[in-house]
């Protein structure tokens, strides 16, 4: 292939996760081959991206930018979600999922991020000053912390535990979503530290 | 996700070949939480791709567009290729294999398709004037038919062989790419088709 403007989509399409090198130069091939009008829309649609979308200025969700103003996410904006419980989750993707469930009718702060001492991010990294105005000014009542149940995810709860250990002792409810043998698992199937987490997590039947 | 420059961009990404409505979600959101300048870089690369990269106007294989005049390859540029050898291939990813090889010396005509009834795609969308003023042009002596062995690169293999019948009876050698069991292949998993072309190509040992 000749030359720079193909490398350079060739080398930046291969930073995008789960496409190496040779995806990209076939992805670059496609778009300078089959689909040429992908090539301009994709470029123009991406250069606005971050134009248009930025993060909501009360619970870090994807929100779009208005003409005025802050940014606000539809969750947010939405009065019939209830402001007394509010979901702490790692990322955007983690309230996506959530929200799909339908089932979940409070409000999210999004952490952005999680505690990895060894990747150099510690709890300043996490917007925990906007959390402590959120539970006041939303009168808030219970926390549900859904961070994910890996290292990292069960840091940052503890972690979470600890800073909010005021508000509980005022009256706040912390939870922290169950960790078990996943819907239509199989036990024999199931690794070592979920067992023993469906076990310590068993309820009364 | 929230509302339009987002579902643009999925709906974008999803046209990529290989690329489905789930990955291109989890793309987008990469672009959007992870890697924010790689959205902006990519869109500029994209949207400056085709205005920086064009056809070769000899023979149809990619080529940076010269700040004036037209574009040509790489490949046609080089005086040490022989122009007596023409390869006509069907698409520009056909020649970077073929160039991947390092032992093809001669030239490429690029026809950007193959025959396809079924698709609408008859003789006139072939490139056959540009390959007809060529093959005087450069006095070409040989013209190695490397279309793929499917029914759409057979078809169009026999179209070029009546084409080109007048320029054969004045001299001019026609061939065609060998199919057969690939090098590694085992007998046993070839496809029948593969494997009577394997008998009906093979040569004196």
């Amino acid at each position: 292939m000749p030359a720079d403007p193909i490398a350079t989509v060739v080398k930046l399409l291969s930073r995008l996760p789960g496409i190496g090198e040779r995806t990209a130069q076939r992805l670059a091939m496609h778009l300078l081959e089959q689909d040429r009008a992908l090539a301009d829309a994709l470029g123009d649609a991406l250069g606005r991206l971050h134009d248009e979308v930025g993060w909501c200025a009360r619970c870090g969700n994807l929100a779009l930018r208005p003409a005025e103003g802050e940014p606000v996410c539809t969750v947010c904006a939405d009065p019939g979600r209830e402001t007394g419980v509010l979901c702490i989750v790692a990322r955007v993707q983690d309230l996506v999922a959530i929200e799909r469930t339908g089932s979940f009718r409070g409000r999210y702060h999004v952490l952005h991020g999680l505690l990895s001492p060894l990747d150099g991010r510690g709890p300043e990294s996490l917007p925990l000053d906007a959390l402590a105005r959120r539970l006041v000014e939303d009168v808030v009542r219970e926390v549900i912390v859904a961070t994910p149940p890996s290292v990292e995810g069960e840091a940052t709860a503890l972690y979470l535990a600890q800073t909010l250990r005021a508000s509980r002792d005022a009256g706040l409810t912390l939870t922290r979503i169950a960790s078990g043998v996943p819907h239509g698992g199989d036990l024999e199937l199931t690794d070592r530290i979920t067992l023993e987490r469906a076990f310590e997590g068993r309820r009364s039947l």
